[in-house]
């Protein structure tokens, strides 16, 4: 397990907004709540105010991918370029299912994703990330703020 | 101005999860985007899943207070307690204006609102708060993420 400091988060979320800024998106969608304080720190980064955000839940059955319930409506009406940030790309489960519905909901705009740690067998690989998962990451807003 | 950073963030944060802990919140509402990141952790410390996000937009005209938008629908049916986010209650016009709409949206929810920082000349008063702003507070993720 590795404790993923907040001077680390500072470091890499300045080299993956670089990275992100060639796209230009308009709008930041923040999945909950792993991708918050992401979404947060790169719109501020980027200078964007439109931030929403959309939390997802897994329920334990047979047929794990169609278990994934999506809330949070996104007006991402007459936007171009959206960002889709998740802290990591684990599984990728949740990161497929929720650009499958964004997709669906929203055919004229172009979505990307970006994520801080990614590994190699998800079944989702971002647009933008950072680092490869190679070990279980504790992130810092997991840790700091249990009593 | 007072550089607010992480440590003191996370000092403060964990006060104000121990204020909020007997409110019991089923749910979260950021204010996004000053509140996105206290409410990731709020939502950490205390366990709560389902975080949900509200961003305004305000508009310079004559008449302030009507010229708050409100973007993001929070889904808060049969939802008892909910805890609003925000990082300040600077004039408390956007405060004033989100729970006025949560409460008119949803009459049998109980709102209270919990932010890091108010001023005495706020027009809403947080249910729940730290400091009292005495000077422009440059939150570390205002400043940490700009190139």
């Amino acid at each position: 397990m590795i404790y993923y400091a907040y001077e680390n988060f500072k470091n890499d979320t300045c080299k993956l907004i670089d990275k992100v800024r060639s796209f230009d998106p308009e709008v930041i969608v923040a999945l909950a709540r792993g991708g918050l304080t992401l979404a947060h720190a790169m719109a501020e980064g980027l200078n964007i105010r439109a931030v929403e955000s959309i939390r997802t839940e897994l329920y334990d059955n047979d047929k794990k991918r169609d278990a994934i319930c999506i809330y949070g409506e996104c007006n991402l009406l007459n936007k171009k370029r959206v960002l889709v940030v998740d802290d990591i790309a684990d599984s990728g489960d949740t990161l497929e299912a929720v650009m499958k519905k964004l997709h669906a909901d929203n055919p004229d705009t172009e979505f990307k994703t970006a994520t801080l740690f990614y590994k190699r067998t998800s079944v989702h690989q971002p647009d933008f990330t950072v680092n490869e998962a190679l070990d279980w990451i504790d992130f810092f807003w997991e840790r700091d703020f249990k009593s």
